[in-house]
């Protein structure tokens, strides 16, 4: 096969290759064609082309969680990394391995004044598992050899110099995929490259060993921990987010049928089970607004509360455990175990199955009736719900129910922050459709791109809701050749941030609608032009329902459906849904 | 005047009112809701509100390079800051002072599961002058006093720690500003916040001492320098990056009639004579194709070469000062020397008006030919560029002549990277014209919202030249309100990164083509439809001459012009030009 003559570049590939990872990102320089003419002439790898290093960077991450396995981003040198960053910071907290490869230059250009050069090295400190610093290879190029070599050494030094270079680089290589593959973390590997940088040469390719990526073994649980548990009477199980499928059948049924136990999970959780509480907000703010607060939370203190997943994205739960502190805190799972509820008591660095399987062995129900009392409680907000929306005009509030219901079954679910995520989780979900959501850093940008990113290995079709600033702050993610024609995008447009409404502070201003919401008049039809994507639009409950008929029909190219709301009544729905189920 | 109630942001606002800072950037946030209430409610500040903060990063950088004052970015918690950092690096190797005000969650909020909660501290470690850590309020806020202090603290101890907060707050926050004034470097500022975000109250601000701006003392230039220069038969006089107006004009007069002298400037160098050289490529790539091409280098190889401003374009010029060392390379100016060509002997730390005026107080000509010398080189390349362009067809060469043949006097002229600044430099340009481009870290990110922040300010309208890849990486850009009706785009549009097919390597495979130049047939019209600017269009010489008339004459809206150009043919052109004036 042809390759880069450049050896730190057969390196890398060598090392790709031996372990498996074969997704790859690639934004365009000239900095990295050492590594892009290798990649690309191997067929083994998929090579992907965005010019957008923001976007290529959230494209590769949807694709790496989607896929379970390490992504390769490659970029040149310069500002390019730093575009990376917002998405790796995210793909940090939620644990997805990227492997960010950066092309540099040698050393002694760095800091003298050339172009497409800054201080990479470690650059992401802050929010990477592990930054592999690349030495740059000593017997290629001449002018390298001349500033990096006296000019006294013999060629045998040089020789042995460079076979510690290759050692220092293969142990930084193995070392690093290590930890993308062990702690499913981003890893950053910066690559000091010199002219000339398009030759390439013939060879077979040595590969390396593959690294060891089994996760660390299993804890073994205590049996006071089987005592505990066995002799709570109100155990909160409270899910983040999670991988479709996660939880064995029998663990979910045991849960589901304790009378001890509520499960508290989120759309993001992907898990599923008649008897879990699935709108964690519409249980707790009835609570906040009644007279009996204090006494309501009391009851809803769990003895245990139990952990597991990502992030959380009901605020109302966190206050709720932040105020009345429950008795013990686990975290069960391998990665990092967050005291989100200052009073974080055990991390159980296991499986959640194998946690629930150990606990559940030599089960007796300890009958209570805490399960008992708060799905009375959920069955008068379903209820309640339904009435609301039976009489609330069209709004946020609406249109999401009505989008939600339309989704067929077994898709893909990508929702944008914060708006879209916050008001889906109000509403019921089909289980067999898997849902996704940028919860590590929480932020408006890289939603189209990740969605797009996931989408593209999947068996289902995606869908992609958003609302305004988030899809048009990620409105390069349209700009690739990856969107399949089954690709969706329903994109709830307000004229601006909603959210911001929701929050206090005075609504009135024009500087509240210029400097918060950033109210604007903008539409995605002229970007769909621009990317051909089908463009559909809606702005009532009528054009809305006509919309949605047919928008998930097989077609020539994707589609976006723009809904309109008005700007201004959307967050006294929302809050007048709290006080009416209330 | 009414203030958010929190100490912390009433400080913020004090310092940047004692110190004249008033040009305000702001994403929305709700983290960051006590600054943008109490810079917004201030009518001493002027307040922009862009979404993007990418954007919003580079289009202050823009703002603050043309005005030579610190501007100040702000946004909310999480990714928000990340996404500032491309205009970071750029500000950073390009000495303009960016303030920038990140919100951030107390520290016993971070890295516990919260949304919008990164690392925020020291985040731009590597590119920034100053990292200012603020500290939390005690005074403020009932969680927060909870978490800080235990509750066994008296109030009196309290109120002693809160006075160590602000004044270890009022210390960084004066420290971190001297930076931005004295060293023209962006400085960071991380400012944790607590709940309630939202209430103002009523006050005087109480202003504190303005920071001392003033640069450092000039060295004082040593006698044995003016001998040196004086002996030295060939001097070579190299400028990079300034801003316009730099030097006096008996200074310019003195170094245009030594005839020891060449002085090479670049388009970004803003310094204009009869007598300096401007398109050193063409001077340079005649010798590099020449047999004679050892001979001449060595006819040109100054003994001092002194250099001052930024960085330079030209790639000619760095490869023959570093194979044909100068005796003495002099660097002049306040802020860093780059060892741009390995061999940086003194570094003379003083404005370089001073400089010179030291170097030539008392004059006397050592006479010489090597001004002449190269004099007639330019003549030769001067008129067989015009040969070359009578005869060339239409083309990237081509219309970057006509298009800077149609620049309206005392125009700014903003140029993108990378293809733009390279043709750019090969024409000669009006002395009237004001020209800037991104040369810190010389990314394709970020010039359209350089250009449109660099505008909003100045006597003269702009024009931004830009490439495809470069226009649609910052296409939101135009994602405000603050684009001016007299402000210009001329997008040179030859359907992928052209400046790859000036490079080494294969072009005509499939895989070049995606990976490389990242072909691809958009055009910008559904964007000017978007965001409403006038959209005209030119495929040809004469459709080219029709558009460029009237293009500058006064409009109700912003214009943009595409220029679209055969993508396979320009590289041709471009290295024939080399060779024809050869």
């Amino acid at each position: 096969m042809n390759y880069s003559t450049i050896p730190v570049a057969q390196s890398i590939i060598g090392h790709c290759k031996a372990n498996g990872i074969n997704n790859i990102v690639i934004s365009p320089g000239s900095r990295n064609a050492p590594l892009t003419l290798s990649f690309t002439n191997d067929p083994f790898f998929k090579c992907f082309s965005i010019v957008d290093e923001r976007c290529a960077a959230f494209y590769g991450m949807g694709m790496a969680q989607h896929l379970d396995r390490p992504v390769v981003l490659l970029c040149t040198s310069g500002s390019a990394l730093l575009n990376y960053y917002p998405a790796i910071a995210e793909a940090y907290y939620s644990e997805i391995p990227l492997i960010v490869i950066s092309a540099d230059r040698p050393s002694y250009k760095i800091d003298i004044g050339d172009g497409q050069t800054i201080r990479q090295e470690n650059v992401y400190e802050k929010h990477i598992g592990y930054s592999a610093n690349l030495k740059q290879d000593l017997i290629h190029a001449t002018e390298r050899i001349n500033r990096y070599s006296p000019s006294w050494l013999a060629d045998d030094d040089l020789n042995q110099l460079q076979i510690e270079v290759q050692t220092h680089n293969d142990l930084e290589l193995s070392t690093s995929l290590t930890v993308a593959f062990q702690q499913q973390l981003p890893i950053h590997i910066n690559v000091p490259m010199e002219e000339p940088l398009y030759d390439t040469v013939e060879i077979d390719l040595a590969l390396p060993k593959a690294v060891d990526f089994k996760r660390m073994d299993s804890e073994i649980i205590p049996s006071s921990f089987r005592e505990t548990w066995k002799n709570a009477k109100r155990k909160m199980v409270l899910v983040g987010v999670n991988n479709p499928n996660l939880l064995e059948e029998d663990i979910l049924e045991a849960l589901g049928s304790d009378s001890s136990v509520i499960v508290f999970t989120e759309t993001t959780s992907n898990m599923h089970h008649p008897n879990f509480f699935t709108s964690i907000d519409s249980i707790l703010a009835p609570i906040e607004l009644s007279e009996k607060k204090d006494e309501l939370f009391k009851d809803l203190k769990p003895d245990i509360l139990l952990t597991f997943g990502g992030h959380v994205v009901s605020k109302k739960v966190k206050a709720f455990l932040r105020e009345y502190e429950p008795k013990h805190h686990w975290h069960v799972g391998y990665t990092k175990a967050n005291d989100t509820y200052f009073c974080l008591e055990k991390h159980v660095k296991t499986s959640v199955n194998k946690f629930f399987e150990s606990i559940y062995a030599e089960w007796s129900e300890s009958p209570s009736n805490y399960f008992k009392l708060w799905d009375k409680v959920r069955l008068i907000y379903q209820i309640k719900r339904e009435e609301y929306l039976s009489q609330v005009p069209y709004s946020d509030f609406l249109v999401f129910d009505r989008v939600l219901k339309s989704i067929p079954e077994e898709y893909q679910l990508h929702l944008a922050n914060s708006s879209t995520i916050r008001y889906t989780q109000l509403f019921p979900l089909s289980p067999s459709l898997k849902v996704f959501c940028n919860r590590g850093a929480s932020g408006i940008d890289g939603s189209t791109s990740t969605a797009i990113g996931a989408s593209v290995n999947e068996a289902t079709p995606t869908l992609l809701i958003t609302g305004d600033l988030s899809f048009f702050y990620d409105s390069n993610a349209l700009w690739n050749d990856y969107i399949r024609k089954d690709f969706r995008i329903i994109l709830i447009n307000n004229g601006g941030g909603g959210i911001f409404r929701i929050l206090p502070g005075r609504k009135d201003s024009d500087s509240y609608e210029r400097f918060f919401e950033t109210k604007h008049k903008l539409n995605a039809s002229s970007l769909c032009d621009m990317y051909n994507l089908k463009y559909d639009s809606a702005s009532d409950d009528i054009s809305l329902r006509n919309s949605l008929e047919g928008f998930y029909n097989t077609s020539d190219k994707p589609k976006l459906l723009e809904i309109f709301t008005p700007r201004v009544i959307n967050n006294k729905i929302l809050t007048d849904y709290f006080h009416f189920i209330s």
